[in-house]
């Protein structure tokens, strides 16, 4: 059963003060107070924390925890084989957890690499607002921006090591990250080699996607399926969940920077078509015979603003291309969804199949 | 006993020659081409790997092997209390060697976490040279370097996991490698800040040092004590001899970009000086009441070059400021030799004492 909107926007907010709680209290200001404050800048501006949400409800799924009964600090794992019974099964039987670990810490580590990964595009983008504030080379310069992204990296990594899970999962979790990370850096350079080439397939788009924006989302779902102690079958099977998962949060992303005003959005509409960036809407809208480029000019937005947006959405809507990338989205959601089979039924469960529906819903 | 310097240098190039190796074959040009030939632009462009082979070197010491004589792919560990005998000692008493690692992957991931901060510390000092060619964002682009670091920065990670090691000796050693980049981005951040800030003293910037550079020499000396199995006070001694080696080699590189031609040092005599960085050599001109600033104008170099450094040089001589610096380096490198007492007394041992005089004995 996939629990309804209300229920999930419930639980990513329950879990997003867990999770600002938890960077507030492990990634203070420190010295040099310039380099931290630059590194929690973009943090601190926002952000629903749907990856470490993620990853926390993942291990109340399939530890069958009560969802937000348990301190994420001090975390159940599974026994080993990696069967979870109810917690009154095994309270009943009186069979044994595995050590507890600090969960919290491992989903807030995959925020912070995501927030890295903000500042460095930001700048590779050359873009001047994320959620709503200055991207951090506007509010600061190049050279803190870099540091901060580099600062960040680097805790996201300190943040995963410091679990607690038995050290073959937490290597495991770690091989995982990094791979994640070499993977996020070429779906990057892909995008960013993609504005300046003539013809790019939806193939190629979708391959870039998978690197730059979905495998942090499979490492979203699979690094606490680790931790735990989950057998490969389940840690495989949410790895995938979090990759269709991902495809689908991007394609929806794509579409709400055309759709969402400004101030929504918390960076300025429209800045995928300006910037020329391949997107699933503007590669089938090529295929159709539009000529994407045309479709909006820097002077245009300069005078008309949205409503040159809004006659380019129009004419995408008309080539169905919006309409194709909305049901690709979806699409992805349901094979994510399909993937939850592995995982115990329950709430959290629920939720979770949920959250991958949420991804693809929102407005913002 | 330490290493005369010849043997030093023969040490240094026979394992300069091994970590190349390693590095061709597990940082092969992957997709997208272009990115990661940006990375691999900086690392094949020279460098002595001095931080791996001190890597290989400990885990020779601690493990009374023979250097060179072992397949660093498949290295000998300490059995369990982290003693070593000699291997004719194990081969006569049948006692047992940990099982084997991968030493070459961690000391080439150390190699390459070094790489990775070149990169970007040379868009944040806007140098254009690095190596005898142009640096990553001069030869390709800002957005390529940013993200050919990045990349580096995972692959660090990557290669530290391969190991083999005993998970909770990898964990640890991850965990150093993770601290460690956290610091040198704050030395990073601290040394940007002094450009511009008038009063740093001495103290600041050795503790801008330490983070900056001499840390990475200490996870360059304790990570392979901890994957071999060494003890915490070996480890921790290891650490100590890596940071004071490593304070020693920054303050003798402080020297060289004083003193070395350009086509020597690979990138600009007296960049320091013109970018107006801190170093041991001015901040000492500076308490001597020597007007650093006016030292080297840009026009003396656009027209005198090397004649206008020449006279700065001579001027620092006067003051007594570049036989301070010397004289400290000398000074942290007994103090790190000190702490190698703790290891076996070795052909790599005495290997090791003579590298870190090498540090600071080196022309370029």
């Amino acid at each position: 059963m996939t629990a309804s909107q209300e229920a999930v926007a419930a639980a990513i907010e329950a879990r997003r003060e867990r999770v600002n709680e938890a960077i507030e209290s492990d990634l203070p200001i420190g010295d040099p107070k310039r380099l931290y404050e630059a590194s929690r800048y973009i943090v601190d501006a926002g952000g629903k924390r749907l990856r470490p949400t993620v990853s926390l409800l993942v291990a109340e799924a399939l530890c069958g925890v009560e969802p937000l009964s348990r301190d994420y600090r001090q975390f159940p794992t599974l026994a080993d084989g990696g069967q979870a019974g109810s917690e009154a099964d095994n309270a009943r039987s009186g069979s044994r957890e595995g050590p507890e670990i600090d969960l919290m810490t491992a989903a807030a580590g995959i925020e912070v690499i995501q927030s890295f990964t903000l500042i460095h595009d930001d700048i590779m983008d050359d873009d001047d607002l994320r959620r709503g504030v200055p991207a951090v080379h506007r509010e600061y310069d190049l050279e803190t921006a870099i540091l901060a992204g580099d600062t960040l990296y680097a805790k996201g990594f300190e943040f995963m090591v410091e679990s607690g899970a038995p050290p073959e999962h937490s290597v495991r979790a770690l091989r995982t990250l990094a791979k994640t990370c070499t993977s996020i850096c070429e779906g990057q350079a892909m995008d960013v080699a993609f504005e300046s080439r003539e013809n790019v397939s939806i193939a190629e788009y979708l391959r870039m996607i998978e690197r730059k924006t979905a495998v942090l989302y499979a490492a979203a779902a699979s690094v606490p399926a680790i931790l735990v102690g989950a057998d490969d079958a389940t840690i495989g099977a949410l790895y995938d969940y979090g990759l269709d998962m991902g495809r689908g949060f991007q394609i929806q992303d794509d579409l709400l920077d055309l759709t969402t005003p400004s101030e929504q959005l918390g960076k300025r509409r429209g800045s995928d078509l300006i910037e020329g960036k391949r997107t699933l809407i503007t590669l089938h809208a090529r295929e159709r015979g539009i000529d994407v480029e045309e479709l909006l000019a820097e002077d245009d937005l300069d005078e008309g603003g949205d409503m040159a947006l809004e006659g380019a959405l129009e004419r995408l809507e008309a080539a169905g291309s919006i309409d194709y990338a909305r049901r690709s989205a979806r699409s992805f959601v349901r094979s994510s969804k399909a993937n939850l089979e592995v995982v115990p039924d329950n709430e959290a469960q629920d939720l979770l199949g949920g959250i991958a529906e949420f991804l693809v819903e929102r407005g913002y």
